[in-house]
Formats: C-alpha cells, sequence, structure tokens
C-alpha cells in the first residue's frame, strides 16, 4: 500500500499537538462542569429537512447512503434523508423537543463534538471540526440572567486557555435596533445587516449601502457609523453612545443589558484575554434578538472562533416555546492553525511521566512491579520495550519527551530516577516518589504564551 | 414543529445517563494515560476503496456525497469516494502509513471515538456507536510483551468499571493451529473456522462440520472439542492441554504466549471480573496470528463487548512492515444496554454539587461570589434561576439531584448549607466548606453493582 496522503479540510493531529488539543478540551469542560452545565451528546445524524430548515447552509451539508442500500426497505428511505449535522444547534433544537417531557428547565447544556460542511477547505474552514457549545434553554421563558451567566462562563473558559490574546466582541441587538429605531431608520434590519459586513465593505462601502439599501440620510448614517465605532472594555461605552443623543426604549433596555454581561466578565479581564462591548458586532442572522457574541484571536483575527447569542424561539412545539441563548467555540478554528503555524505543541507525545528502564530482560516482571505500585499514586508510567543499553533506553524516553526515567536497583540496593532534562539522579522508592505537579500531565506549550503553562 | 422521533440505531442518552458514561469513559481514559496510551483521533472519514478492502464489510458502510456539489470540480468526485470509518482499526493502518515518520515505535496509543455502520439495528447492534481501542504497533517488529501489555492494561480497565460482571476471554492461535496441526490435521485454518462457529451450532453441529469441512476423523473431532472444552483462569489450564497428549513446536509457544498473558492479568481478577483462558475462542478473521480476544457482559453474553488480538500485518508500505496488537471495547455496546434496562444511570443530572439559593433576587451578585468562590476551589455550583420561595429552589436541586443547597446569610449573619438528602443543615464558609469526594462529581448508579461507585 502506498503512503496516504492527507485529506484537505479534515486535519489530524500527531500524538504531541493531540495532547495540547486535548488539554484545551479537558480546560474547557472544567469550566463548564463547574458552572454546573450538563454534558450531553447527539447523533451525528440528522433528517436532511431538519438541516435544510435554512436554506442558506444546504450547500454546506454531507448526506449519508448505505452502499449496499436495499431500496425495498422503508429503511433505505429514512437514510437517503440523513445528513451530517453541520453545527450543534440544530441538534439542540431536535433534543429539547424530542425530549422536552425529561428534562428539567432551565436546561444548562454543554456539548463537545465533531461537525461537518462540504465546503471549500482553507485556512479556519474545515469540512470537519470540533466545536464546544454552551446553551441555557428555557421553557416558555428566559431570564436575562442567563445572558449574563453564558457570558461569564465562556468568558471563563476562554481567559484559561493558555493561547494566544482572544477577544470576546458582546453587542445588544436590542441597543442598536432602538438606536437605529431612535434615530427614524424605517427599515431597522436592513441597518443591521448592514453594519454586519461592516469590516468587509469599510465604512465608505456601508456609507454607500446604509444609504442605498436602508434608506438612510445623510445624518443617519453618520449617527449609524458612530456607534460602531464605539467599544469598551468597562461600562464607561455607554456615556458614549448617550453622548450621540438617540433616545428610545429599546436602546436603554439594550444598554443595560449590556453593561450587565460585561460587569459579569470583568474578572476575566486580562492581558491575553478581553471582554469588549463592541457596537458594530451585529450578527446578519434573523434570529438572534438580544445578546450577541462574536470571538477572535489576535492570531488569526479574519475569522470568529466564537459566535452565539440570544434567540427567543430555539424550538417550538405548539405547546410551548424555548428561548435561549448560547456561544458556540470552533476548537479546531482555534487549534487546527496554531498547530499548523508550530504556536501550539504538547509537551510529550505520550502521557507517561516515567520510563522504568530495564536492566535485563529478566528484570521485566520486577519493572511490571515498580510501574504498577507508581501508577496506584497516578503516575502514568510505562515498561522500556526491551533491555537494550541503557543509552538506548534514555534515548526512548527523550524520542517521547518522557521527563523521567527509573532505575531499579541491583538485588538489595536502592532504585533511583533519572530526571533526564537535568540530569540529576536520585534515590527513590516507588510506593512514596512522586515527580513536581507539573511533570505529571503533559502540557501545553505556545510561545505566544512565552512559558509552558502547567 | 411536531415533536421529533429517536432514530432507530443510533442511541442518545439523557443527561443523567451521558453522566453514566462519560465516568465510563473517564475512567477507560484514565487507565489507558495511566500505562502510557497517547491518545490520538482520526478524522471520521476514509476513501471508500480503503474501507472495503476486506471485501466483507461493504454492505455496512455509509457513504457521503456533498448536497450541491458541483460535478465540475475534481473537489466532488474525491467526496464521492468517501466513506465514514466502520472500526478504528482501518483508521489506525492508515493513519500510522502515513505519519509513519513522524511516529515514535513501538506506537502505543489509544482512540475513543464514533464509528458507524448501516447495519439493521437491534440491541447491541447500533448504526452509530462508540469504540475505545487500545493497540501497540511496532515497525518490521513487536515483541511478545507487546500482547501481554494490552492483555493488562485492558483488564484494569475493565476491571475498574463499576459495571455488571464481565469476563474478557483469551486464547492463542499459535496454540489452536499447534494443537490441530499436532493431531494432523490438513487443514487447520477450516478447523478454526469450525470451532470459531462453535458456539452457534453446539458439540452436535460442530462434529458435522469438522467431519466435513475439515475432514477430521472421529478421533480427531473428540480431540478439537475436547480442547475447545478446556478453561481456567489461570495456568492450571495448561497441564489439562498437555493431559491430551498432543505435541507440536507451536503448540508450546502459544502454550507458553497464553500462560504469560492470562498471569499478567491475574491482579485484576474479581468476582466483578475475570480474565479467562478459553480454548474454544478462535475469532473467524485470518488476520490474527497470535493471542485472541473476546468479552463479554453477564447481562448480555450474546454479543461480544471486547474484540481483538495480535496480527503480523496491521499495514505495509513496501519499505516497513507494521505488526500490532490490540483490543477494541465497545463502549455503546456497554452502556446503551444497560441504561435502556434501567442498570446503568447518574447519581445527577448535572455536574453541579451545590445550588446557591437566592433569598431575593437583589441577591444575585452574592450568590455569583460565593458560587465563585466554592468553584475556586473545584466544587461545581450554580446559582439559582430565581428568588422563588426556599422550598421551590430546594425542589429545583432536587429534580436535577444537585446534593447541597446553600443558603447566603442575613446581613452579619452566616451561610449555611444543607444536604438536602439528609436534611442537615450547617454553618459554612464559601472559602472552607467540602463536600464529601464521593459527592464532588456525578457518580455511575449501577443496582448490579450493588452499590453506587464514587
Amino acid at each position: 500500500m502506498a503512503r496516504p496522503t492527507p485529506l484537505s479540510g479534515f486535519p489530524e493531529l500527531l500524538p504531541r499537538q493531540r495532547a495540547a488539543e486535548l488539554a484545551v478540551l479537558d480546560s474547557l469542560r472544567a469550566t463548564f462542569e463547574l458552572h454546573g452545565f450538563a454534558s450531553i451528546e447527539t447523533r451525528a445524524v440528522e433528517p436532511l429537512d431538519q438541516l435544510l430548515r435554512k436554506g442558506e447552509s444546504s450547500k454546506e451539508v454531507y448526506t449519508l447512503r448505505r452502499l449496499q442500500a436495499e431500496p425495498d426497505t422503508d429503511d433505505s428511505s429514512s437514510a437517503a434523508g440523513l445528513g451530517l449535522h453541520f453545527d450543534l444547534t440544530v441538534p439542540l433544537a431536535r433534543y429539547v423537543l424530542e425530549n422536552a417531557g425529561r428534562l428539567e428547565f432551565p436546561f444548562r447544556r454543554y456539548q463537545i463534538q465533531r461537525c461537518w460542511r462540504g465546503e471549500r477547505p482553507q485556512e479556519g474552514r474545515y469540512r470537519e471540526f470540533t466545536q464546544a457549545d454552551i446553551d441555557v434553554i428555557g421553557r416558555d421563558e428566559l431570564s436575562f440572567d442567563a445572558d449574563v451567566e453564558v457570558t461569564e462562563v465562556m468568558a471563563e473558559a476562554l481567559s484559561r486557555l493558555p493561547l494566544p490574546a482572544v477577544t470576546l466582541q458582546v453587542n445588544n441587538r436590542k441597543l442598536i435596533d432602538g438606536f437605529y429605531r431612535g434615530i427614524g431608520a424605517s427599515d431597522p434590519a436592513a441597518v443591521i445587516r448592514t453594519v454586519d459586513k461592516l469590516d468587509k465593505v469599510g465604512e465608505d462601502g456601508a456609507r454607500r449601502l446604509l444609504a442605498d439599501q436602508a434608506g438612510l440620510d445623510g445624518a443617519q448614517v453618520e449617527q449609524c457609523l458612530a456607534l460602531a465605532r464605539i467599544s469598551g472594555t468597562d461600562s464607561s461605552f455607554a456615556a458614549r453612545v448617550r453622548a450621540l443623543g438617540v433616545e428610545h426604549p429599546l436602546l436603554d433596555e439594550g444598554l443595560g443589558d449590556l453593561v450587565r454581561v460585561l460587569d459579569a466578565a470583568a474578572h476575566t479581564q486580562s492581558e491575553r484575554f478581553t471582554v469588549v462591548a463592541d457596537l458594530k458586532i451585529a450578527r446578519g442572522l434573523d434570529y438572534y434578538t438580544g445578546t450577541v457574541f462574536e470571538g477572535r484571536m489576535a492570531t488569526h483575527g479574519d475569522l470568529a472562533i466564537c459566535a452565539g447569542g440570544r434567540y427567543d424561539t430555539l424550538a417550538s412545539d405548539g405547546r410551548a416555546t424555548y428561548p435561549g441563548v448560547g456561544i458556540s467555540l470552533g476548537v479546531t478554528r482555534v487549534v487546527a492553525p496554531l498547530v499548523a503555524r508550530g504556536l501550539l505543541d504538547g509537551s510529550r507525545s505520550v502521557p507517561s511521566a516515567v520510563l522504568i528502564a530495564l536492566p535485563s530482560d529478566d528484570d521485566r516482571p520486577r519493572g511490571r512491579t515498580v510501574a504498577r505500585a507508581l501508577r496506584a499514586r497516578g503516575i502514568a508510567t510505562e515498561v522500556a520495550p526491551s533491555a537494550a543499553k541503557y543509552g538506548r533506553q534514555i534515548r526512548h524516553a527523550e524520542r517521547r519527551g518522557i521527563p523521567y526515567v527509573w532505575f531499579p536497583g541491583a538485588e538489595g540496593a536502592v532504585d533511583q530516577v533519572k530526571d533526564i532534562r537535568s540530569g540529576d539522579q536520585v534515590d527513590a522508592d516507588a510506593d512514596t516518589w512522586m515527580p513536581p505537579a507539573a511533570d505529571l500531565r503533559p502540557h501545553i506549550i505556545s510561545p505566544s504564551t512565552r512559558e509552558s503553562a502547567p
């Protein structure tokens, strides 16, 4: 068999890189769970009619077919109607409706799973990718406190990742909708769609579109652009909005809500992580009704790594309506470009903190006993595959990044353990020796954080 | 939208059930990592020609198609040639060849991922399911120590799951091949294929097949059946093989190997978990050459939950050959039937150990401060969604299985925390109070283990 080549759009990681991704996923999960969000997973497939409800995404869907489906069974027809999910929101809406009678509301869940889109592959756009979503779903009602909560949770989750600088941009649809109404825009939705393109078309382009497509006059256009220029990491941005002199009840409500969201994440602000109220963030999609989110990384800011917001109707089944608020983090969009640029790696390619060296092949049972004693205290340990010369066994550890090599002592002598990075070698007892906590597991090495994080 | 119905063959779990599955997956991962096995994940898709190399599985494959593939791009032709992987061995072989120059051998990896098969759904057979595989892959050579190691690792992993009784059956192809040669069988492979069907056809059926298809005479048939009846949980089974009086060098080698494997797992034997040398285990597939494994659960023993063995050629690229040994555990085959029968569940539907009750809505900021202090010490905590009457807030916790409700004290008074199972309520400080370790995370409740395991 010839050497296979990678499939474009389907990124895979080497073991060391995967160790870094796993550390990212573990960190996200730990934060979500500390806040009491429950894990769910949904099946990878959904009925095609569900996936295509929003017509715009139809070209991105992978459909499934059984290779040898028998045409005379109803089974084949249902299989023909299945596609792989392209996000975790459509499956969540279906899961909530299907299990509504067995879930407790507000239903707070996280979901870390792969999604698939048949897009043209390029950096940041993959055909298979991992998403990490948090959402809070209510039945018929959902307090604004849920918006505050998902902001706080995702801000904490992002702030704990030892990654290049991340910014979480927040805005509020009511705020901008009220502002556009307050200046007398006749079609606020058209203004929102235009402002959403601001980064792409620039201010001059936006001026033309706001006049041509949203029917604004020159003064209104300038007010819109003035609002879009406002951003800030604390509540002082509100005074700058007020200074524009526009009045509308929706604007007041949205402004108050946005300040609350920003305050809730104040404790997560750092050099590497910023939450910012950014009034040009509109999110083009119609279903957002309140808070909206976008997240970006300093290293590749052109593509959002986070997106989400408040939707008054995630799902509805005739008896009840399910409003929700959530944020989706593109794990692959974060990890894959950093890995590709050498900006993210694991500290070693195996979980092992210790390699047990073998003086001779007859010592294997003794080596396994030592290994078992270390593992019983949570120290990941492997035994050398053969009793080669010690130099070769140490190189075995070095090539994998294993920090410690254990030498079983000769008859009656004590064992010794060597830190192969420093060369330090000390007497050790398998029932008591412990490596420093930072050496217990592989950790993330990310040059942009200027240090390896434990 | 009408209430959706489940898709047959695509099992999904409610949050409490998912908490139990997650505990199973965490336990497996912890064991694999303690032994130094590295995590990898492969893409969900493989080229169809790779998936169909073993012709027998062709009808099980789901193929992918982009819904709106443009026929004039070469992209569409490659997408048309993709299918979802039906196991984790075919992707492993491809991954090893693709990355051979960047992996260290022996390459010890675990892989926990979903697989898809277009099979007719029934209990124990799913169209989407999670597998947990461990394998050790060598380049050109791989010591028998690897067989011993994967047995030990999977035996430890299975023995730590708080599940109904599990048996891991082990045999050795050399042992039975040598035995069949030793009694003068002209086609040992035909004998192996027949013995593999023993459970299905019974001894009388096997007698006919061994005579008709493997060409054995009556005495040879009875020798084969006598061997197949031998099983044992320690090395004493070897004497019963010897007592059959058959001699062959391969038999000697296989017998010694099987004894070593059994000895390596001796420390994992318990009431709930057994490793047994079972000489009727043959595994029909041609590519196994030494150790073979099958695992079963007492609650639904008809379907193997584990399978694997030694294969001398996992992959080959003209320059090198990659032998391997591995075991695949069907996580969904274990979890889904137990969940369906009510034999497996989580202790609660959320990670939260504590619910912060709110005396009034004005106390929400104080509630969030308490929650943050608890989370900082690793205690999963959520804040009540509204300041309802305390009785209603306690029921909110009860319905989710949250064991503790925290009551912020009035001005100047200390906080209190109530164990809502016992009703005990005590003064507590958010900076020092700690629940018992068993309450920190959801755990598995499995009636068959007669207790809830922490």
